[in-house]
């Protein structure tokens, strides 16, 4: 039998899509799922006439592949993967690799790595984003892990991938966990698009009084603007949308919001890291409070919304409300590269940011021309501390902070919610802000709790300490 | 030898305190320290005079407790902790008492609860509330885990603890890890009356130009009303006081605030439980950008306030103002209590939200009277779903609700970060919306990942999903 080249291990939908795309590029592939009807079925089904190779055990699979192994899992992302990497180890040798395109948590990644290190294995986690139709039409891809296994497994990762000027938005991420990483905050960003996007929508069709119609018409017309992307694209096609009855579809779609886990744990990481990831944080928040809909409901009688805004000329409040989605979009990515910035220095990753940007052009839910602005400005400064001291987006937001402004206000006059919006313009005013009220804080907290405080006519690393109920002199401490 | 009431391990101030507040209610101390050093100091200083007994090794600690005995712990939180019970067990028998006095997380308390009673060792996690002062002088005490050890340890905890209304400021707060997880709450809550606090100082002093000495006044004035509290006395002592040059000492402050973990630990719980804890998250983030401080220099030079806002009669301003932080309070107060109602359901414990609102009364640094309306709101309606939902705290917010918007509309157009308080109000318009713009989410979701959702006029639980980019008609999804 001719052997396979790359191992699939895991046949729900995007392990059958992953098959078929690899397939498509030339490359043979040997699949094999736990259950042997759901292999059965894909052979029957979206396999049919390929030369893809059904397998119905581990030993199987491993007969079917040339050393050194490439195994592909796609099963579900925690104790399923450590269970099928378990039940694959008497089958491997040394030297093979094992992929994990599910959405497994860094840390999980990480330890892997080191694990089958160890058993002279190369264990790479690599992010797939994209969902069902990017991987069969091409994903963005973040591998990252042991890099001995990306000469091997690189030709068959780039053919896969979505193209963007002809490059493949797939690159070689870093060690450990960084690809799973990587792919956790692309999750944590594409949260926040979502719900700037969802406020924007809120604030145009209750605030400014805009129908669906011409939102959507709006929407479309924006698509050809900075805001190009998938997300807006697929927004003015939603709005555009009717139910059977010839009403919008929108309406008709309750408001409790599902999610999955990725942007919860990129807000975790951003507390774990003390970085400051305000925007996707809402978004996150947001989703929990969609959810408690009863609480909504009821809170909706007892506290009803009685506020009015003066009427503002539209055509000015439409292009606030654009700058104040564009603005807090600059923000909410700003913040997403400080994490990465800081999730490599703390793990000792050399993450590429422009590659990153990159990469994550085609193929991903993110995707959008705006990636484009954000790798040029990592190409020419590639230290950047964060985006938005970059000219072009410095530039950007001074352009459009005064129809930020307004569009907050706007919502806030009226009673609708703009949780992520609203926390960019104060994460924004916070960040240029030379003196925060963290002076007072410093007081307190040496007030109650002698934790000393530091002076502005001090060298750093000196602390002070004083008893400010007495209101004793200042005296110096040694802070042991 | 007399014998000992209750031994106490670890004499950093804390201990300290605390054994010399158990002595002074009565109860004999032995008191052990891992440096003989320190338990001389102790000896010789602060606790010289007393019958404080003073232990060498965790034998002659053992031998100087009646059994049951009572073992205080008062260590660093984490691996000392594991640590000291290790080198103390071989010292104890059956039915002996361990109480954590820490700042432990609460998944550390109900291992060690669940470890110990394997032991047949009783272990409590008590959070301890108040600082320094407060071990001192009576602090708040919030004992949770083994609730055998209750009857034995109840007596001496009452007595040392502060004292409102003639009551004592500890009660039991449940098994496992409860009385650590209502400790944490605490601090995240003092996370965010301290944001909120700072906020309100911010734009007082520079949206609307009042000096220290003003200030002062004002927040000696506003102890006297709702917001009467430790934290607004003490803010009003710290901006009346001077430096040696005779100016305010505040503006010698370095305003990069330091944190030790608790706040930071409760807005993970909060995104890990689903509870949208946004005021306490922007208070614990606040801190971090505080932290970056040459980022912070930097953008003010790239991205510098140009903001300018009308100028509004100063009197209203304030009394605004006043109401924003008022409304941001009950906000973030209300915030945290969901966390613990939430806590409550997922842990199977049951909190009884009066009674902790009234031992939050006194020796700990959120002491105000404003926990007084709490207690009365859950004691009118044990199952309360929300504080903002009680009839006074609606009415409140109705009352403030036009200054707050006025505030945060304030801050916004002048450039002054709000993050907490303009959080609470998306927090706020939210919560009482009928209908979240999470529709459009979840027509997006639906779109790109075929996640399916819900509809307004069909039963929850019944799956959806529509062919967007065709716009075929909507089908029922079996939404495996």
């Amino acid at each position: 039998m001719k052997k396979a080249d790359i191992g699939i291990i895991g046949l729900a939908v995007m392990g059958q899509n992953l098959a078929l795309n690899i397939q498509d590029h030339g490359y043979r592939v040997a699949a094999y799922n736990r259950t042997d009807a759901r292999t059965d079925a894909f052979l029957d089904g979206p396999a049919a006439g390929s030369n893809i190779i059904g397998c119905y055990s581990m030993a199987e699979l491993a007969a079917a592949l040339p050393r050194p192994r490439i195994v592909l899992l796609m099963v579900k992302a925690g104790r399923a993967v450590d269970d099928t990497i378990n039940l694959l180890l008497p089958h491997l040798d040394d030297g093979d690799i094992i992929v994990d395109g599910g959405n497994s948590h860094f840390q999980d990644t990480r330890r892997r790595v080191a694990e089958l290190a160890r058993k002279n294995l190369l264990f790479v986690g690599c992010g797939i984003s994209g969902g069902e139709e990017g991987a069969r039409r091409g994903p963005s891809l973040m591998p990252g892990g042991n890099i001995s296994a990306w000469p091997r497994i690189r030709p068959v990762l780039e053919a896969i991938a979505a193209r963007v000027d002809d490059a493949p938005c797939c690159r070689w991420v870093g060690p450990h966990g960084a690809g799973h990483f990587v792919k956790m905050v692309h999750n944590g960003i594409e949260y926040g698009d979502l719900q700037l996007i969802g406020e924007t929508y809120h604030l145009l069709r209750f605030g400014l009084g805009m129908d669906t119609d011409r939102l959507a018409e709006l929407f479309h017309r924006w698509n050809e603007g900075p805001l190009n992307s998938y997300l807006i694209e697929i927004t003015g096609h939603i709005l555009g949308a009717r139910d059977t009855d010839g009403q919008p579809l929108i309406d008709a779609i309750l408001d409790t919001a599902g999610q999955k886990g990725t942007g919860r744990w990129t807000a975790i990481e951003a507390l774990q890291m003390g970085t400051p990831l305000t925007a996707i944080n809402e978004a996150v928040f947001a989703r929990s409070l969609s959810a408690r809909r009863d609480e909504r409901l009821l809170a909706a009688q007892t506290l009803g919304n009685t506020a009015r805004s003066p009427a503002a000329p539209e055509t000015e409040s439409v292009a606030a409300v654009h700058n104040a989605l564009y603005a807090a979009k600059i923000i909410s990515y700003a913040q997403g590269f400080m994490l990465l910035r800081d999730a490599a220095r703390a793990f000792d990753w050399e993450l590429d940011l422009c590659g990153l940007s990159l990469i994550w052009r085609g193929g991903c839910i993110i995707r959008s021309i705006f990636l484009n602005d954000i790798a040029a400005a990592f190409k020419a400064d590639p230290r950047l501390e964060n985006l938005i001291l970059a000219p072009f987006f410095a530039e950007q937001l001074r352009t459009a902070e005064s129809g930020w402004r307004r569009a907050v206000i706007q919502g806030i006059s009226l009673g609708i919610p703009l949780p992520a919006m609203s926390s960019s313009l104060a994460f924004f005013d916070g960040y240029r802000c030379a003196n925060l009220p963290a002076n007072l804080l410093q007081a307190q907290r040496d007030y109650f709790g002698a934790h000393t405080y530091e002076r502005i006519d001090q060298p750093r690393g000196r602390f002070f300490h004083t008893d400010w109920s007495d209101l004793t002199p200042v005296r110096e401490d040694s802070h042991d």
